[in-house]
């Protein structure tokens, strides 16, 4: 029989747009012994998650909890829930997160409509807004901070008119939230889902999100509790159109994280306590400052990676504050750096996908990997590899200017 | 603001039938420092996984790889890649989760053809084969181990019929997996489904399953590679019907595990660490040194049991090794035992679902909680609450009979 190693990992500077790195404090809590699903200790610790996604996601929403799986399992557990076969859905697209959005929404069985941005920019909230008055969509599922460009979509003035217009606004914050201001109330966001990997700076395996009454009304109009434990209670209409995934179906899942405690699954035990542990530490830290730090370490490695000498990707109006997209200069081998990186330095940065493969390297600041000596590192790794593949970086600029920045706050 | 406070679990002697306690060498590796998913490292782990799930599910098939999500992920991930909404789907029904699995084929949009045995039993195999051969699906969905009700189900023989016929076997191995033989090739099973955190004593959160080529056959026709990364390579037919989920899509599930690296999801590093500690215990201790340590555990829990004068629920003749379920005894309040062995005790024993609630406990002896001094614990702690209750348990009489039981060895 084959034998199997210990296992070490080893220990990496991780600048990818996730997954980063963890906390210690977050891997130290995924160490801890094991309670049963139904143990008031663990069962306490659900209802606490709960408390600090509501203060994450900036809502007063009953329902925040993580759906068991990794982010798009949440973006799917949304759709599939809300989205019943035929019901027009309207998807802008500014990146492959957005493709991924209309990947879902029609193989929900969705009558899809999509409209497209030039990868690098994002929409102006008036086309949104005017498409949607045209589309008369019942949901709209969009992207906040596409990963794919380094983008952010504002989403002001979108929430309004889909309350108006009696369509469901779904949002895809799986690289924003912990990062960047997300605020599911005051946008008038009906549905929200976040990621654990990036900037909350958890192992991925959880996506948590959060839906108010509007959604939670379409999801109780659908519900069905599976056979086996449905009582008298669970009656449902022989009309209804019930949700066709059981693992995703939302309305039983909020039965699950309520008092009633459905039996629906077993949580992830571990990852629970890492997730709590990782929101503890955002709220410890405080969001405000938080973001400001993303901000502060966003622009070090902004000014450091210019110094180089190297152009950055995409349109800076809407930039996404946690991921910097540095164009692959003409001559040089990306992924000849990006494998230097690694096996050399130790550092991972992240390439890209589609039109932008080869084009651009993507250099996440997220979370716990997004400190100072991880900025410098990375700037001091990439140079020295372009050095190496005779590219003409001012040698020495770029760290310089990210330490002018650290010097000037 | 709210704080929240250290997080501080208490150490339970866990005795359900899942989720069980977890051996520390795999807690230790869920602390381990993250990877980034195209680290070759990290992919070197997950096949490294791979070949371990190979040897736990005694097969030779090339697709053996977790789910990324709790143990009905893989069941649901299975039915929805492999049922065509209109197949036909049979499925034996002896316990909650059959009915599970009728529901998720329901869901699947499956014309479901189901069979019943009163619980507490299981079916000769010959029924069930004669009724493959009268209803003629397209799949077989069935359950391996009834958690619900403490029973397991011979599957000799079934597979080879539903080769003859061209229908996919799919088990549900959810409960047996790690604790119990489950023969894959042998027993001519085109799809297993495992589970974490019953057998193996990994956490809840993935779900292992493994499956042919007849199965990869079903599901590379129905292939679809999502939209923004999809390459002219990925080329499909309009006509295809395809998955009608994405996360749960084992066309490119297996992408994603195999050389191409397909970007899906991002692998749940931690809990991959955690199964791949978990695997190498159980292949370390030796697979049939495990499932003969699970059936002395049995032995002396049993008897134990029937030494306290309880009474074994169902036919003993079909008895799943790794639980045991004690009728409660008339007059004694089940739920008022139970929270007295959590509380006084810090020992869990499990209650059961649909028409056992109330009428049976259920304990488990699974995986790194199947030892001598937790089946001597659960004894002497159950048999005190019992005296507590006014229940005529012959004191001291259940720890005795477990420990002849063991020197008997």
């Amino acid at each position: 029989m084959r034998r199997y190693e210990d296992l070490a990992p080893s220990q990496r500077c991780i600048m990818t747009p996730g997954p980063v790195e963890v906390d210690p404090r977050v891997l130290r809590a995924l160490s801890m012994p094991v309670l049963g699903q139904f143990d008031p200790e663990f069962t306490g610790i659900m209802n606490e998650t709960m408390g600090m996604l509501r203060e994450l996601f900036a809502t007063g929403n009953r329902w925040a909890y993580p759906v068991d799986g990794t982010s798009r399992s949440g973006l799917e557990a949304a759709m599939i829930s809300l989205i019943r076969p035929g019901d027009r859905v309207l998807v802008p697209i500014y990146g492959r997160f957005g493709h991924l959005l209309h990947e879902i929404a029609e193989r929900c069985g969705a009558e899809v409509s999509v409209m497209h941005r030039p990868w690098g920019t994002v929409f102006d909230p008036e086309e949104i807004i005017a498409e949607i008055r045209r589309v008369r969509p019942q949901l709209v599922a969009m992207v906040h901070g596409e990963t794919s460009t380094g983008r952010m979509q504002p989403l002001e003035g979108i929430g309004e008119v889909c309350r108006e217009l009696d369509a469901l606004l779904v949002v895809d914050a799986v690289a924003t939230i912990g990062g960047v201001p997300v605020k599911t109330d005051e946008w008038k966001l009906d549905v929200v889902i976040g990621g654990t990997q990036k900037c909350l700076s958890v192992p991925s395996g959880m996506s948590p999100l959060t839906y108010n009454e509007r959604a939670e009304a379409r999801i109780l109009a659908r519900k069905r509790v599976e056979r086996g434990i449905r009582s008298d209670d669970d009656a449902f209409g022989e009309d209804i159109v019930y949700v066709r995934s059981n693992y995703f179906d939302l309305g039983m899942l909020q039965d699950y994280w309520s008092e009633k405690r459905l039996n629906h699954h077993t949580e992830m035990t571990s990852m629970l306590y890492g997730l709590r542990e990782g929101l503890r530490l955002a709220l410890e830290e405080g969001l405000e400052a938080r973001y400001a730090r993303h901000r502060l370490h966003e622009r070090a490695l902004a000014e450091g990676l210019e110094a180089m000498g190297l152009r950055l990707y995409g349109d800076p109006a809407c930039k996404l504050p946690v991921v910097a997209c540095a164009e692959i200069p003409e001559g040089v081998d990306g992924e000849a750096v990006r494998s230097m990186l690694l096996d050399r330095f130790g550092v991972e940065i992240a390439s890209s996908f589609g039109p932008l493969k080869g084009r651009i390297w993507r250099i996440g600041t997220m979370g716990y990997s997004c400190r100072e000596n991880n900025v410098l590192r990375v700037l001091g790794a990439l140079e020295a590899a372009l050095l190496r593949q005779g590219f003409a970086a001012s040698p020495g600029a770029a760290v310089q200017a990210a330490l002018d920045v650290y010097e000037r706050v």
